[in-house]
C-alpha cells in the first residue's frame, strides 16, 4: 500500500527553476500540492502571482489555489532586489505568455499558510523557494504555526561557500535576512538547502537537448523558457549548464534520502557588508562566552546530494507527461 | 651560499603559543628577528610587553628591541576581549615568573614598524600574531607603509569554518575587526593563516613528553607553561593536543613552501552577530552588482599545510638549544 502523499505548499517566486520545481511536484506521486503562495524575488510579488496562476494553467491544475504573499520585507523599509537578469523581465524567459485566466484566492499567503497548517496539523510541508517573508510573518502572526506546520523545506543560504548575490549572501536569504533569521530560530522543523548543495546539481546542454526531443508537455514548455537561464549561467559562472536550485530543494520533500544532513543552529547576519550571510554552528567547540547561537533551536542543513539521481528523477518526470 | 636571513618583526601578545613562535623564530636561521611589537589579545598590552621582554631574557636575546603597541582598538570604544582563560592570567601558564629586568624602547610599536619598514624598504616581514591594531595604525599613519613593508604574515580569520570566539569569528580578528578590515584591504603584500589551517597542526601529548625529555632550554621552559594550554584545549575541544596557531603562522615567513595558498579579496564584518567574520571572495562568480569586495586588493590566504613537517620542524628546533 502506498503511503498517503505528503501535503505540500510551495512558496514561490516563479522564476524558471521555480517552474521546474512546480512541474516536478505535480508529477511526483509522493506529494500533493495543496496550494502555491507567492513572494517577490525572481520577480515582484504581483508578477509571481500571475506566473504561478499561468504555470498551473499550463499544467491543467487550476484546482490548486494560489495565495498572494507579501510585497515587502518584514522590516518593510528594504529596497527589494529582483533577479530579472537571471529569469527575464517576465520571470519566465521573456516569452510574453498571455495573462492567466484565473485569479489568486482572496486569502493572503500568510493566512493561507496559517489556516492549512492548522487544518492538517503536523501534515503540511512548506517548500519555500524564495525569500522567507511569508513564512516569517506566519510565525509572527500565529504562535501555533511552528507546531502546526509539519516541516519547512527551504532553498536558502550559502553554507561555508560564497553567495550568489555577493561573496557573502545567497539570493533568497539576502531578499529578507530578518525574515530568514526569524524562520531559522523559530523552532519549527526546518531543512535548509543552500547553494553549497544546489551548485552540485547541474542541468547540462545535453540534458536540455534531451528535454527538447521529448513530447512531454512540461519538457516542451521548459525548453522555451530555458534560454535566458542558460545565458545567465554562462555569463556569471562560465558554464554551459544551469543550477537546479528549486527542483533540488523540492526533492527534499519528495525523497529526503537523496541528501545527507547536518544539524545545528543557523543565524543570519542582518546588517553590514555580509548582510544575508547564513552561519551554521557545527557544535565542535564549546565557547567560553554565551554566543548569539547559544540556546537557539537547531535546524537540519543539507550537506551532500546524490546529484545524478536528482537530475535523472527531474528529467524522467518532466519528460513523462 | 646561504641567502641573507629575512628580517622579521613579530607583533605579539604572549601568550603560550606566542612564546613557542618567538623561540622558533630565534632558532630559525632563515629569519632575523629585528624587533618585537606588542599588542593586547591573550593578555593586556602592558603584560604583553612584560612577557615579550621576559621571553627575550629567557632566550638571552635582550639585544632585540621590544616596542609597546596600542592599548585600545583603532575605534577606541571597543571593550577588549582578553583570552586569559586560554593562556593563564599571566599569559604564560600561571607560572609567576619574576618581572623582566629590561624595558621596552621609547618608540611606540607603530613608530617602530614605520621606521623599520622605511629603513629596510621591501625587506621587512611583519609576523602578526594578535589583533591587527598596530599594523592598521601604521597603515593609517604612513601612506608609504604598505609599499615599504615587505610582507605581512598574519595569524587571523576562520575561512569557511566556525570561529573560536563564537561560531562566526576567530580571536585575533574579533579583537579588532575594524583594524583587520583596514589591513586586508590595504594593498600590502599579505598572507593570512586562519584557524581552518592552524587547527590541522596539533602538538600531541606524546610530543609534549618528548619536549619534556629534551635538555633544550626552550623545550624545558615551554613544558612549564604548557599545562594551562593543554587543559583549555581539552575542555573546549575535547582533545588531548593543542593547536599550534602562532608557530604555524611564523613558519609562513620561514618556509612558505610548507603551505598552499589561494588569492582573493578578504573583507571583515565589523558589526552585528557575525562581527569579526572574515570572508574571502574566491572569484568563481561574476556578480551582477558591484559588491563590497569589488575592486579591492587581493591577499593570499593559506589553504593547506604540511602539518607533520611543521610539527617536526618546531619540535626539532625547540629541542635543539
Amino acid at each position: 500500500m502506498a503511503a498517503e502523499p505528503k501535503k505540500i505548499i510551495i512558496d514561490t517566486d516563479p522564476g524558471i527553476d521555480d517552474a521546474m520545481a512546480i512541474f516536478l511536484a505535480l508529477r511526483s506521486p509522493e506529494v500533493e500540492v495543496i496550494g502555491l503562495t507567492t513572494i517577490y524575488g525572481n520577480v515582484y510579488t504581483t508578477l509571481a502571482t500571475r506566473n504561478a496562476l499561468h504555470l498551473l494553467e499550463i499544467a491543467g491544475r487550476t484546482d490548486i489555489p494560489v495565495a498572494e504573499g507579501s510585497h515587502v520585507t518584514i522590516t518593510q523599509g528594504t529596497k527589494l532586489r529582483i533577479a530579472d537578469f537571471v529569469h527575464g523581465a517576465d520571470g519566465l524567459g521573456n516569452q510574453n505568455f498571455p495573462p492567466p485566466k484565473g485569479n489568486p484566492i482572496e486569502q493572503s499567503a500568510v493566512d493561507f499558510l496559517i489556516e492549512q497548517a492548522n487544518l492538517y496539523r503536523g501534515k503540511v510541508t512548506v517548500v519555500a523557494l524564495g525569500p522567507l517573508t511569508n513564512i516569517a510573518l506566519a510565525i509572527q502572526q500565529d504562535p501555533a504555526f511552528v507546531k502546526n506546520i509539519g516541516q519547512i523545506v527551504l532553498l536558502g543560504g550559502a553554507f561555508a561557500v560564497n553567495g550568489n548575490v555577493n561573496p557573502a549572501a545567497e539570493a533568497n536569504i539576502f531578499g529578507d535576512p530578518d525574515a530568514a533569521d526569524v524562520v531559522f530560530t523559530s523552532g519549527a522543523d526546518i531543512v535548509a538547502v543552500g547553494i553549497n548543495v544546489t551548485h552540485q546539481v547541474v542541468m547540462t546542454d545535453a540534458d536540455r537537448e534531451k528535454l527538447a526531443l521529448s513530447n512531454g508537455k512540461f519538457a516542451q514548455y521548459l525548453c522555451k523558457i530555458l534560454d535566458v537561464y542558460f545565458s545567465y549561467h554562462h555569463e556569471a559562472y562560465c558554464t554551459r549548464g544551469v543550477y537546479l536550485h528549486d527542483p533540488t530543494a523540492l526533492l527534499v520533500a519528495v525523497n529526503p534520502s537523496l541528501f545527507t544532513y547536518t544539524e545545528g543552529v543557523v543565524r543570519v547576519q542582518t546588517s553590514g557588508i555580509t548582510r544575508g550571510l547564513t552561519l551554521l554552528y557545527n557544535k565542535q567547540k564549546r565557547f567560553e562566552e554565551i554566543t548569539e547561537w547559544s540556546d537557539k533551536p537547531t535546524v537540519k542543513v543539507a550537506v551532500t546530494v546524490d546529484a545524478p539521481t536528482v537530475v535523472k528523477l527531474l528529467m524522467d518526470r518532466l519528460m513523462n507527461s
